[in-house]
């Protein structure tokens, strides 16, 4: 089936790793902070549009969450904040830096298998000392080529991606539980992609119906079905 | 000379283009707003000693130093900070990720002479959505294979680099501002190194003069210099 693939890229991220549960976590302990400033509800949509909001400087990964913790809880607080607060918050940061890693099911047999046989790599949107980190704790380094820190995941980040590889479009496989950022961009500049859903989706990589059901991939409920497919 | 470089790797800040001037302007920046609290030479030293101790969280580059910076003005103030302040600290940070580009001199010149005849790419430790957006202003991105964003600049980190380029340390050359990051590590693992100084050096990235004079490395004023070498 994938006869022509010469490299396989992971998604880290809630593909090889719990991550998505970490950042409910730390969101759940803000608002806890901020609750006698507005509801859950109220907060949570405030961190939320905030960290869109801010993508353009930041990026994605826990550090600009941060800055986006600390920039919603002054506001939120209409600058009444205590500073032991922000504390608090700035400690909610290094503890999610600090988290140990707890590898999802059936990831490691899948790397076995597949390694000598496909160039494998990991294909991420996070901060790189943090995504190494995870991957030296994780014991999966020896699986990887290297990684590839994206500084976005969509179509052309993918061609450059292809481009830095030296190889075609047609030649990658990804596989990841993001449709919008592991999934559908690979198909459209004629890659492979294998989606494996993870119970918890981030609302910024939600997807219309539409997009979802026009695309031709593959969807396996645990990582280890994608090995038949070999 | 260099008849064996098959790579050339430039590192970005302060050897393409001027960043550590504008580090030095958002310190004086944040000194002024922390004036009240403390003098001008304890708030720098406090700042340093809280980036090199956050820099096992956070690493390198702008959203860091933001976060550092709010962490000293907790500090320095004894919690006492007004949130307004933090606000305009937060905005020092924006303000940093917004810079135009300034290249340096001769850059423009030494990457036309040299693409073609080696792949060149850049190496840096800074964000990578900050690096991609730095040299997308800049108007270098059609010189460059590819931007690597390397977690730190130390002799593994290299050994990472050659591997991922599947070269040889003798075929990587790389060209550089930093002794302690762009220099010391390569002549270290066997690969060819140009030191271009910058007229601003952090303190976390100088080196002792036995470090200086113990290798072996090109020295260059200005990155024109390198062209003859080839």
């Amino acid at each position: 089936m994938y006869n022509n693939i010469k490299v396989i890229a992971f998604d880290a991220d809630d593909t090889l790793w719990v991550n998505e549960t970490y950042f409910r976590e730390a969101e759940n302990e803000f608002a806890e902070l901020l609750s006698k400033y507005e509801t859950k509800n109220k907060i949570d949509q405030e961190l939320f549009m905030k960290e869109i909001e801010n993508l353009k400087f930041y990026g994605y990964g826990v550090k600009g969450f941060v800055l986006s913790m600390i920039e919603s809880a002054l506001e939120l607080s209409n600058y009444k904040i205590n500073p032991k607060t922000l504390e608090k918050i700035l400690n909610i940061g290094k503890e999610m830096l600090e988290k140990p890693i707890e590898l999802l099911d059936g990831v490691e047999e899948v790397l076995e298998k597949l390694q000598g046989k496909y160039k494998l790599i990991v294909a991420t949107k996070g901060d790189l000392l943090d995504q190494e980190r995870k991957l030296e704790k994780s014991n999966l380094l020896k699986y990887f080529h290297h990684i590839e820190v994206m500084s976005d995941k969509k179509a052309k980040d993918y061609q450059k991606l292809v481009k830095h590889l030296d190889i075609h479009p047609s030649e990658l496989l990804m596989i990841g539980n993001s449709l919008k950022s592991d999934i559908l961009p690979l198909i459209e500049i004629g890659s492979e992609a294998i989606h494996v859903p993870f119970h918890t989706t981030w609302a910024h990589e939600e997807v219309t119906d539409e997009e979802q059901f026009t695309s031709n991939y593959k969807t396996v409920l645990n990582i280890k079905e994608v090995l038949p497919l070999f």
